[in-house]
């Protein structure tokens, strides 16, 4: 049995749902990539007997907790004090940090407030693990042979610059992470998990490396998951099988591990020197936003209009009050003078639109909530359009969401195959 | 002690950090307003002898199990079979499964594959918790006397829908949910969480209701809590408390539970009757879909303009080239251009804008990574700017947030202190 870690995730506002535990997963991300195993998570809420009651269980179960949240100013913030209680440590102020306190807060102009005091308390023997931007700072302490403990605030950004700044070299300098487990996400968009993993049937029952289908986010996705002494070695395995998958599901594959259909996209136009405009109704911004979330954005991307109400529409985009009478916002014809309008307007290679019932008020039988039209227009002026049925049932930012994913799959299945046919005639 | 419920996640993509376990904030939300306490939440991989230690752990400490995931079609999806060998009872084929299973398939064009076979497994006295979107249903099982076991599937989507139409009722019918748990939560913008825990010191010590600050997403946020027979009384006990906080924390206070800084503003346009537009350089759209986010936001909303692009900036916006030479776009003189620009070209009461270095490449000795002008302009062609340094450490999608709402609570402070102006005249 090898060594293996555990997150304890504490806070009552886990339990009662008021935030996402993002923390949890940036860690098992991390574990993953250092190639430490951990089987289990759990969130207790700020209750010291609970926390105790979760530190018992794992510690029988795992020989690296890494904790966060509960280190706070406040009276409910109780981690530290409880890990102590719990180890038997007593609990010593170290003033180096209440002057570490004292000198950020002075920075922005404020000043400790006899909350922090509580802040500046370590057990004792335990190491101080820094917080280079908030207020509180962890601990790494071996409170018995053969147990580390790591504790982070429960702030992610300060966490996670914790985490890469001192929690990893220290586990690296500990000898944790001999064995990497390395995963691959293959990204689908267009297909369903089903649908999916009947493609790739033979895969599923392969040993090593392992092939997990799943779902999230509107998109179906294969985890290529294999064990190994070194990344290399790991990614040599992985390859094969990739490729596999690849031939298996053509163009449905947009991309692997962090690619978005954004970056895809983004990687394509950049490739082919060209640009890129959006014309946007029921989205409001969120196929922009999507576009601009990769960094280096703008070679590519000149930016668009929100065409939110129709007569911005018709100003901006030169949408005919025909087409509006006619067909209404939401269809096809409007779509493609969208897209037209704002290739034009802006000068770009490409025009994406979108205009759509993003619900919940605003259907009629004709035109349901979840109806949208995509319209992708090139500089020649030629256009099209496609017609989606979302579906009302999973609500307004779903629908805002896979309108805004399915455009830019639209735009990258263009670019995609126009690469092939190129390679094809030149071949 | 009263009866309580726990959460159990299960799926070997949450242990390796792929997708948010946003299963279990909803689940946690959903216990905290039907007054069911849950105390712990547990994420386990997809792994048969793993699942069945959590079980033994959970059913020595709660009445109620609700599973999330591993009910999928594909081989590595074993809940269903792990819950029936824990506690020894056989599987049995429901037909009536595979028959939904074939209709839903039939409907979008699909043929049901051999994976979904094992779909239609359930233990013997389990009834079906029906699934009216996806392809698999949960169970609703009482293995022993006093342990109800609720399951659903991973996908978000399909349990919250199962959640709502079948569960709810369900556990509502067995009685649970006879005492409240109550939280209101008010949200702060502009204000630090230790800033806030000092000036509302006194009330973090009151014992019911209880008041608990953190702080997520940039923003601060206090919790008070009380337990109740009733959501009035609760209501009633929590209102003072409420009062006294408004009263201490003024306009730094800008809303209560589900409220967004969008939906509050998006309330007090449509409640002056005026009308907003947007010109977003370095959010690229991230304001708009803010916005638009909102339901029934068209009748305040009308659009705006991407500007990413400098020369966006000046052909529809009418940004001088003289001001984008002289202070660059990044700068308050382009700010306010931008917000006046898109102002009169849509026609709106307001106009907010945001000019700024989202990093990570870009930034220069004079205009750092992070730093971000927001412009607000009105009708009659006044406008200001403010400079804000967000900072480069917590990266671009950071910045890009803190921008779009710091927009917001601009105009947010704008529109509410010219209502207290207006109630002071009048009184």
């Amino acid at each position: 049995m090898s060594l293996s870690a555990e997150i304890i995730c504490v806070g009552t506002e886990l339990l009662l749902g008021e935030i996402q535990n993002s923390n949890a997963q940036f860690l098992a991300q991390q574990l993953a990539q250092l190639g430490i195993p951990h089987f289990y998570q759990t969130v207790v809420g700020d209750n010291p007997e609970r926390l105790k009651n979760v530190l018992a269980i794992a510690c029988k179960r795992a020989q690296l907790l890494v904790l966060t949240g509960g280190l706070g100013p406040t009276p409910d913030d109780l981690t530290t004090e409880t890990l102590a209680d719990f180890f038997d440590a007593p609990l010593i102020e170290q003033p180096g940090i209440l002057a570490d306190i004292t000198r950020k807060f002075a920075h922005r102009g404020l000043t400790v407030t006899s909350n922090n005091r509580k802040q500046a308390l370590v057990p004792q023997g335990a190491q101080i693990l820094p917080n280079s931007i908030g207020s509180a700072p962890g601990i790494i302490w071996q409170p018995r042979t053969g147990l580390t403990i790591l504790t982070f605030p429960g702030v992610p950004s300060e966490m996670q610059l914790m985490w890469r700044q001192t929690a990893v070299p220290y586990l690296q300098s500990q000898g944790w992470g001999q064995e990497v487990i390395y995963s691959r996400v293959l990204r689908f968009w267009g297909i369903s998990e089903s649908a999916l993993a009947e493609k790739v049937a033979p895969l599923l029952d392969l040993q090593s490396p392992t092939v997990a289908p799943y779902a999230s986010h509107g998109e179906a996705r294969l985890r290529v998951t294999v064990r190994s002494s070194s990344e290399v070695e790991a990614l040599q395995l992985i390859k094969p099988v990739e490729q596999q998958i690849r031939q298996l599901t053509g163009l449905d594959c947009y991309g692997i591990d962090d690619d978005t259909l954004a970056s895809v996209v983004g990687k394509q136009l950049q490739a082919a020197g060209e640009t890129l405009s959006v014309a946007e109704s029921c989205t409001g911004g969120g196929l922009g936003q999507m576009i601009t979330s990769i960094a280096g954005s703008s070679s590519y991307f000149k930016g668009g209009v929100i065409a939110y109400d129709d007569a911005v529409k018709r100003s901006l985009l030169g949408v005919t009050a025909e087409g509006l009478a006619a067909q209404g916002a939401v269809s096809a014809t409007v779509a493609k003078q969208m897209a037209t309008g704002v290739c034009s307007l802006l000068g770009t290679t490409w025009g994406l639109s979108i205009t759509g019932v993003a619900g919940p008020g605003g259907g009629t039988p004709a035109k349901p909530v979840g109806l949208v039209y995509l319209g992708l227009a090139r500089q020649d002026g030629e256009a099209e359009s496609c017609e989606y049925h979302f579906g009302a049932l999973r609500g307004r930012d779903w629908i805002q969401r896979l309108s805004a994913c399915t455009a830019l799959d639209q735009l990258r299945r263009q670019l995609a195959s126009r690469l092939t046919k190129t390679n094809e005639s030149a071949g």
